[in-house]
């Protein structure tokens, strides 16, 4: 099995929304180094998801996990994002296509959150 | 000073959006007890900005931060909040209104995202 992520974004017009994305990529390459990250953008940016998944499954990933790099699930990822992974299945029948929950979800994730709040506001101290 | 903070959020038509916002909202509350905790939503929720700070304000806050729950900072944190915290500005002379940089723009929440997206894949085990 060779495995692929893929952190799936919302996109926006301002380039510079994607940094902390492109920074969470390169953590990611550097805690999994056997998997092939890349990231992908529901709009506004590119690649798109059946884009960066085509990519990543001509170099020979089998294995392929969309995690959205989203605070809460709302309806880009409860409406917009189940059908284009319908289509990545489809699109590549034998590579086996996981979905995950919001990043915002993870409870490691709020708490951190909540910190950088409580610290940025220089609370709590 | 009477500390307040304000945790703003894009906001959506589903209310299950709110609940990891919600839940920073709790932590912040848990680790910062002598500050007011208030959610805004910059659409489709409430409140709005506005009145969440009125809101505070009138309980007696005298200084308020303002900590955007955005991952990235895109047109809605560089052209939609600036004239807001502006209006409280002159809505509210005399308080102390902070503006934050992006939650998702600090370390600790990336390492945190891409730590949860690892496990999340099961992967760097």
């Amino acid at each position: 099995m060779t495995r692929a992520i893929v952190l799936f974004a919302h996109g926006a017009r301002d380039p510079r929304w994607a940094e902390p994305f492109e920074a969470v990529a390169a953590r990611v390459r550097a805690a999994a180094p056997e998997c092939d990250v890349a990231l992908a953008f529901l709009e506004l940016m590119t690649p798109a998801l059946g884009d960066a998944v085509g990519g990543l499954v001509a170099a020979g990933a089998t294995r392929v996990d969309v995690v959205p790099l989203f605070l809460g699930t709302g309806g880009h990822l409860r409406r917009d994002l189940p059908p284009l992974v319908d289509a990545l299945r489809i699109a590549h029948a034998g590579v086996d296509v996981h979905l995950h929950a919001a990043i915002g979800e993870h409870a490691a994730v709020v708490d951190a959150m909540a910190a950088a709040a409580v610290a940025a506001a220089g609370l709590g101290e």
